[in-house]
């Protein structure tokens, strides 16, 4: 018997067989679509409290993943806006259809329209610094490349996981002139950068942007010597309860990521640890690229309140 | 046939069996001393001739170490001043013996000294961040810790070569409470910071510190969160030629201690670099602890010029 | 016979038997709401126009508390928009009125809103400052401290008129850790200090607030040593005119609550200045905290467009 | 034969026969509004085609000039959005003529609403500082000179055309206290300056502002000491497609307007930079007075959203 | 029978019936050379073990004012530094006691030589703040008004003990403008302060400066617009003793300054805190004034190293 | 008959018939070496009267230039010091010769030992911004130049005078790549430029810099964007009674130089502003370059103690 798709969906998510903001939220709205689409709902009440459920339990995968419950949400508005009107369960079910392949064509469309936008922003001869390893900001340089733009790029290594290799190696692979440094390293260079680039794993409404953890570090220090510093981001890593007070967590990972076993058991005193993000205040952002045009960090609460209007 | 004492401690520095700013310089002086005492001469000044001979072969085994040119040089400074005075050769071989002598101890002594001084400036609950592994930072904490003081260290790990693990090592054994972060962590941390402590490989005129990769950018984040940014140094750091407007020159060490060999034959067009050291300017720094007491790095000029008159 | 709701509440308010932004803005409504309901009117132009100079009239009691226009106007509002539509006076009355209970009951839920998306910023272990005394700030440390949340508080006393004791004997009673300091010791305990929180009386269209002497010092010990600066304010602290660039006033107070009428005659040539607000300009403020959500200050230009469309 | 009022018009923006960002506007929408009045159309597609073609003539006229592109937009649109509608040709023409009439009343009062809403930000004893020669900037000073102020102006000379006369000249008539000073000056006069004052050619979607070169400087030195920064500009100069990341080009002009031809005869190794324009980053500038009210910089791409929808 | 000077002296300082570091010093210093003359020694040894008692005895009467130990260890170098030359004890007393003559003349000078050199950097127009009450400072801004200059003062009122009320009075029976300020107010004036005077009670050997609770504040919101920060300070002021580590230890008050004992008893819970002095970083003070000279704070370890050889 | 040494020279200052701080200080020094030789005096103390008289005829030739009372002094001190020393009039004139020898062949020097030292600080691939026209800049430029290194130079023209012109000239015919640029551009250009490097005309005791107009504000420029920022400067630049609180005069120079005659008669209530030097302060300035070597700013003061012990 076929499986149902949201606990299908919900496992592969959880045990990151799906993996990347992107992707996570158009696996979660396609089970949705899928779920209502193959059930049989009473009324339309009905159909609102079964696909909450299914919601939650999607929700429930990467607690921390903001791009997860801002889709699912997304689809169940859709639900509740239309459950008490007078429409047949049929139509709600076309209509929640129709949204549910709306957020997958708009998400689809995002990182290539922050390429579009982003690489209008590199200009000939610049020198360029990123850190870990961006979706949006790979698009960007890509799509700079292409369209015969010439400029060099400082990738941080990355510890303790070293996805700045992954970035480096693919830039290189594009003719893009790179260099991998150590994250140390990255003052040394600064004045000769004329902008950073990264991405977000989330944005809260007052424009922090939660990145990997360097990030913050490495914007004190673009903006010690006034290199730009850009966040490319798509939407849906806007964090709207944030405008509720709530406070994106800083997940700890496992202290074996920054030293081997054998270290630790011969060193049981010494504490390590392994936050996987910091938190970039917005005085050190200059633009914030989304699909949606480029914003001031202070200026995201608005595009946060359209989108995501009952936080 | 024994050898000679300037050859063989020329090699033993040069290969690295001899490490660490004091034990070279100490070593370099423990040569000229037994050349000198262990050589005939027909005249002084043929034994200032040879001496400055032997000097020179000498600093150039690490020719960026300051401890070592200035070692020899103090030496070289009593040869030169008393040649033409109307001594005895026998004399002269004296005066030089003392002065190594003297050097020797000197040095001995300075780390005590900077441990006694620089350990008064922790206070109990201090939470204090160090960088890579500086002799005179250990010796402080060992100190303090000794005294009775309650304190906690954040070490970072120190890309590429984790010296951090070997300083969060030592001082764990110690009874410290340590933590071992990853360089980029150091943001994340630093508002809990009290102090930062690191040591020095070599300061100019002007008191900006040359230090291990990464200092500059942690030096930065104390100044952001006004943590304070102590360095602690024995003199023999000093580069008195800077005064001349020499510039220390940042190492470029092999970029096979950043990733593995494997990784480069797949990425051949990924440049890696790997600075060995930068340059923390005077503002970001409060003290500079000396064996010679506690000095703002805008006045470390006056003990440059008490000390080496002669730049 | 019964005085006029409009001449006793002016009077109330300006002899300041009623006081608080809140409560001030709370009364005026009402006052508006019994006069509508107690009056008969011709026509609705005849209501408009009274309702209008009753307005007024409410206005001119405390010119300087922008909660008070903002109340009186939204009602008014009401009023003007719908005179000219085809109802009639009894239905012009019921809309007023409901307006104005809207207004009430809004008001009445913006602290606890405020104190529920507040409260989730303050987590264990914090260290807080405030200064003065603010009904949303208490209302945030008491809900922080109901919801079993550990963290001590560092007030001001907030000097001439010393506010800030009874802020400290506030949240002591409520079982939270305070320490009473002198306003001029602000920054010899910022570096501990995690958060300052502080109210409002009144924010410009820039993002700019307006709060008790001593509030933007504050800010720029706190900005200084990067702890974070978050403002607590109802929206009807929004000062709408600001936009038209008027600038809000800087009441200054007698000198009797400076010094003691005896020194001033001793010392008749000392002019003493008690001024009792200044400005704290948006760079220093992380986040205001509305019971709209938190918004970066740079952001509350579009609340304010939101919320009072024709300044 | 009279000639086409598209050429015409083009021709004499082009030759600078019309200048200033307002008159430039306004003389286009004139051009059109007149093209599409006195032309017949066979259908309101066929009207769509001839204006569009017009107004691409008419912006083709001053490249960066974002007025004039913004102003002719506004016209194209309402020509795009009724073409379908079941509309006469008429009546398509007098929606036309409508929007044009409409924004050139828009555009003639936006000055002195300006005037109106920045003056009330001088208050009596202001010592403020201007650079260039802007309309909207002279218009503030006058209208706050005729309500009674009393204030001084520092004009900066504006190197290397001088403009910084005109404004002086202009402003000693009025019976304003007028310093001219070397653009070189500022810091040295700052610390008495309380307010800055200056105009915009362009401002981008995340609040930079585009305006005469060493603009940029004087809101840095502004910074320095605090001195409040004030841009006053039109909203047509927002520059709709930095949303999309359009850059904002730097104009460098003739080598002949910074030195003589026979200086560079004498020197043809030396190469003469004359850029006419720098930016502003949104961090030195403390509001932008616009037409529609008082914004932080960061608030201004809201504006922007509401007034040009589709970049 | 006549006491014993010692005991005397050091129940005067102890009781606080000779209080301000200048006259605590040159009574310490008195004391010292009338135990000397009026005491009979076998030896000059035994001369020295006494005047060595007797000094340690002086120094415990107020362990944290720097300038009692600074004075007596003065005299104490004297007598150590002559006891094993072949000189009568008669000879030794002699240069004892003129020591001590030259320390108090010097001291006595040392004010008025700071008031010289201070005033010429008060300029007509002048407006300057001051915190606390220092003589130093007062008797600059008396000599530049008796040179004819014109200023004004701005004095705080410096809680908790209004330190500031007796500045302002003094000041203005000098016929000088003064205003008189809450602690909170400095920055609100700060824009229109040219320049900040303070006096100092300990300078460390980096340049920081231990003053009055409070100076630190406003040091900071001087250097935030840029307003001049000048000390003033005698050089007995200097700390040696920090050159070697030691941290000056900042004084905690009676809570009964702050608050009236009854509020304490009402209010058990909160824990007043009552520090009397701060710490100003270097980097926020322009010039220290000291009678031999203007020292940028960071230059002030050579006159430590010059007048306190060993620490 | 020959003209008086002392009278031919004066007038050839004062008229700026001999220009230039190092030329005008070597010609005072000559004219009193020829003075003191040609002179016939009775007794030291004669000598010494009429010396002293002759010096300060001198030194009121230029009362701004601090290099004419430096050299006068020294040569003044001389005179002082021997003068009761049991030796003949001859003598003395001899030792007044022999350091009026000393001075000359010092300052010659001076400026090439500033190009040695200076140039060691520029390295290939430097981008260099200078302003005005200093001897010691164009010294350690052509130095530099001529050991085979390549940089380029951003040259500010310098508003009012030009004199950016003349150095753009002479470096761009030694070989340099020479951009000359509006003082205004500084900042569009600064995030380019590695280093700035201006001349002196005088040196505080707490080591700012007063040099020409707009060198101030081209140090905040550079300080932003973390430029190098150097100072090269001879040793009688630093200005001694600047120790006892003297204040640099900054002169005030015609209008004329700013506007044309026609204009100001144009515009005669606009008050033109022409001051010829502003104070760089020391936080902004990374080292000074002196034929002493290199010093931070807060540092000099030690310098100046040594080679004026009484200023």
């Amino acid at each position: 018997m076929a499986e149902d798709p949201i606990d299908e969906t919900f496992r592969m998510i959880r045990d990151m067989r799906i993996r990347g903001a992107g992707r996570i939220a158009r696996a979660a709205v396609k089970a949705l679509k899928d779920y209502v689409s193959t059930t049989d709902f009473s009324s339309n009440q009905e159909l609102y409290d079964k696909i909450l459920r299914a919601g939650m339990k999607l929700k429930s995968a990467r607690p921390t993943a903001v791009s997860l419950p801002n889709a699912v949400n997304l689809v169940l508005s859709v639900a509740k806006k239309n459950r008490e009107r007078n429409i047949s369960v049929k139509e709600l079910k076309e209509l929640i259809s129709e949204s549910c392949n709306h957020f997958i064509r708009t998400s689809e469309r995002a990182i290539q329209a922050i390429a579009n936008i982003g690489s209008k922003r590199i200009v000939d001869g610049d020198i360029i610094l990123t850190h870990c390893n961006s979706e949006a900001v790979t698009a960007i340089f890509t799509n700079a490349k292409k369209s015969g733009k010439n400029f060099e790029v400082y990738v941080t290594e990355t510890r303790p996981r070293y996805q700045g290799r992954l970035t480096a190696s693919v830039l290189a692979k594009r003719g893009i002139t790179v260099y991998l440094i150590p994250d140390s390293a990255a003052r040394l260079y600064m004045h000769k950068v004329d902008k950073v680039l990264v991405g977000a794993d989330a944005i809260a409404s007052n424009g922090a942007v939660v990145n990997k953890i360097g990030t913050s570090q490495i914007a004190l220090v673009a903006h010690e010597s006034r290199s730009r510093f850009y966040v490319a981001a798509e939407t849906y890593k806007l964090h709207p309860t944030t405008m509720l007070g709530e406070l994106v967590e800083i997940e700890q990972r496992s202290p074996f990521e920054v030293v081997p076993r054998s270290w630790i058991k011969e060193n049981p005193k010494v504490q390590v640890k392994n936050p996987a993000f910091d938190v970039t205040p917005p005085e050190y952002i200059d633009i914030i690229i989304t699909e949606q045009g480029i914003y001031p960090p202070q200026g995201i609460v608005f595009l946060m309140r359209e989108l995501y209007p009952e936080p």
